[in-house]
């Protein structure tokens, strides 16, 4: 279908692929202040459903849902001394309000520990109160000076949890909870990336944190994407806002505290992890358009889509149709591959007459004729081995793209090559670490050799893996 | 019950009333940043449920969800003359951004027709793109001089649709659609607000429009509150941003718009609607707990509410399990009517052996003995008796706190004395209207005799809905 390519291939400029990609299926635009980006609503459905995915989730692990302001005053920042360090040279500053210039400047929320540890210090008094968690869906504002749509922008939408506890061991856990049953979930199982999952070395590590835990995918051009991380606190935040709580005890403590985010970037992550030179493909858990019931062309075809979209409908399957039939149908079908909808059902006069249709997929490839009262019952399977495959191709890229590797030139030349490198953290250390970085390459995380997330920075046997990043 | 008040009664300071159920509720709490507020997780789960039911009419009304830019060029909002005068004094105004002075600065969006329409005026190539049917949900800020949580604050949630179309009839047409099934659905059938549909005088449109059509509802003291407006925009914004499409005849014609929103304040309309002195009052079809099941104290209740809770669940409810038998149980009932959850089932040890529980309702009050075995089958009906109930309230306060009068004079008597009048417009005027308005009475909106919406700005025979207004 799409050999006359509307994009820019892979191989000739991934960047600019992926810029062609968002443009022409009309996922997102730049907006006018730099770095900011208008979601288009096609880019939003992805994103929407990435929501409810997460949000159920989320829900399940026991957070509850609440709003914190936009508005930070700048005071409050710098209250952490790690985290005002982190976050002061991105941050929009708003000076001005009602036509007034403002006695305290106010920062639009980068992240908002500060802004909730000041709430948290009034609603938490007892052990009673613990834990307590809280999770916000919201915009924030970090400035870039390299802005890239969806990877990195001035403004991005997100998840950031937040969450109080008794003492350090149930903050541990929680923050390694969110991270295996929350993203880890969600992104293998609804996203199809098969991320690996570790524990960032103290130069990565959040602002204000005492230990972050990340997801990592590898990207179709070889290049890591860091998909989501969750932190532990520590007592750093409850120092500072003094949120405390008065234990069974009688003694006045500190609360143990955990933050963790997802944003729009993984709409980034998710192109980049399966898109292909014929535009995107959706994983068919995630889709909001399943499948797309087409008219080729015909009085008949437009009135029968209608009612194969129903049916499919009431199969539980997302459909949408398309009986647009002024419109070339050629056209609309690159337009629906560029979109990377799994499945087309492409109907047209001779197919009617035989009670078939073409059933064209987007995942593997490959078209063929189908009965058309035989759809309801094949499209789940067909779809669930969709879901399946592009998990698969992620797991057999990432495989076959990282080696083992003895030293830190091997791993620097391996990533600058395109590629990834596990490298023994007790070859490499902080040193080897920071001329890595030098290079434009750096530790995405920290794994055990058996695949877990280490406990300790410096656990014994950690293995760094090591690449090029967005 | 709640015998002893811990709310100032309504009847002595309903002001007072009201903060102090919002914060012993825990529905919100004052943010930092004068006029900001931090929306609690219960809060949280009442705006959470509006979303859902409000989203999903939205889609049935064809529009899409999509996302624009908090920073808006400062220049784009003085392009449409009106549009600037009526937001500047509310402009929050971003100067700096990653530790520089801006060129120019950003103000963080009070509403997005601008912004839109840059982007329509890309998207909109020809008449096969229309009519172009888009939404966000969002946050904006209006900075607030005498702010109220949920009615009026700096910065507030709310979705905000924007539309674009061929003509004029047919952008009038999708406006009236919005007021009448996503607003006045949502709010008579699940918010039990019986509200007043009808049209803005020119002198309380929105800054832009050239018709703004509002819903409006009667609080408990009897001040008006606008719940929602859909505005015809008429081509004011497609002539300042050139948003124009090609039609079938081949000329450039300007599109014709819409604009609607709701907001958190309709978490304030709800409390001051169905709130009484022991608390809100949630309709059963909003809540997101309809129905808490409590162990009074004992092992084996503490054991079997989990048990009723599920087959709650399973029965379609949404549930709440209250198995805090440490809490006393009296301070826990205060706080489920204190936060308005419609039913309680009350489980303690005496009742299991009997094989009952004590079903308590919030809405029309009472308590009596129920059979356990009954409950997942007579409470869909409970609950829709009180939805109804809270609806034929709304509508009777209504009704009995408004007059027709004749004069202006009687009409600002009424709404000074905590009713509604209804005068004739043609009496009332331009002038009158201005007069009204130097006493703190407004006309709230224009309606038909036959309660319908007036076509015309000075259609004969309407009626001035007047009153004073939060």
């Amino acid at each position: 279908m799409a050999k006359t390519s509307v994009l820019t291939p892979q191989g000739d400029d991934f960047p600019r692929w992926y810029q062609d990609l968002i443009s022409k299926a009309e996922l997102a635009d730049n907006g006018p202040v730099r770095g900011t980006m208008v979601i288009r609503p096609y880019g939003y459905g992805l994103w929407e459903r990435m929501q409810q995915e997460m949000d159920a989730r989320i829900k399940a692990a026991g957070a509850q849902n609440a709003y914190f302001p936009l508005l930070i005053p700048q005071s409050y920042l710098t209250r952490e001394a790690e985290h005002v360090e982190g976050f002061a040279p991105e941050l929009a500053v708003v000076t001005h309000g009602g036509g007034k210039e403002l006695e305290e400047p106010a920062v639009v929320r980068p992240t908002s520990e500060s802004i909730v540890n000041e709430y948290f210090s009034k609603w938490v008094q007892s052990y009673r109160d613990l834990p307590l968690l809280v999770n916000q869906w919201a915009n924030v504002v970090r400035w870039e000076l390299r802005p890239r749509v969806f990877l990195r922008t001035t403004e991005f939408l997100w998840q950031e949890g937040h969450t109080a506890h008794a003492t350090y061991e149930e903050a541990r856990d929680y923050a390694a909870r969110i991270h295996r049953e929350v993203y880890a979930d969600f992104l293998v199982n609804v996203l199809g990336i098969d991320v690996v999952l570790g524990r960032k070395t103290p130069r990565e590590r959040f602002a204000g944190a005492i230990n972050t835990l990340t997801l990592e995918g590898m990207m179709r051009d070889g290049k890591a994407l860091q998909l989501g991380t969750s932190h532990e606190l520590g007592t750093n935040f409850a120092r500072a806002f003094q949120t405390e709580y008065l234990s069974r005890t009688g003694t006045r403590e500190l609360v143990w505290q955990t933050s963790w985010g997802v944003s729009t970037r993984m709409v980034g992550g998710l192109i980049m992890t399966h898109g292909d030179d014929a535009g995107l493909r959706v994983p068919p858990r995630l889709a909001s358009v399943q499948v797309v019931v087409m008219a080729i062309k015909g009085d008949e075809a437009v009135a029968r889509v209608q009612e194969i979209g129903r049916a499919l409908r009431d199969a539980g399957l997302r459909v949408h149709v398309d009986d647009r039939a002024d419109i070339p149908f050629g056209r609309r079908a690159v337009d629906w591959e560029l979109k990377g909808v799994p499945v087309r059902i492409e109907v047209g006069p001779r197919d009617l007459a035989a009670g078939t249709a073409m059933l064209a997929r987007r995942i593997p490839g490959g078209k063929e004729p189908v009965a058309l009262d035989s759809l309801a019952a094949t499209l789940p399977a067909i779809l669930e081995e969709d879901q399946a495959l592009l998990l698969r191709e992620s797991r057999e890229r990432r495989e076959s793209a990282t080696v083992d590797v003895h030293t830190a030139e091997e791993a620097a030349e391996a990533a600058l090559a395109g590629g990834w490198a596990r490298v023994p953290w007790a070859v490499l250390g902080t040193a080897g670490e920071a001329r890595l970085a030098e290079r434009g390459v750096s530790v995405r995380c920290l794994v055990a050799e058996d695949g877990s997330v280490p406990a300790e920075d410096d656990a014994p046997g950690s293995l760094a893996v090591v690449a090029r990043a967005y």
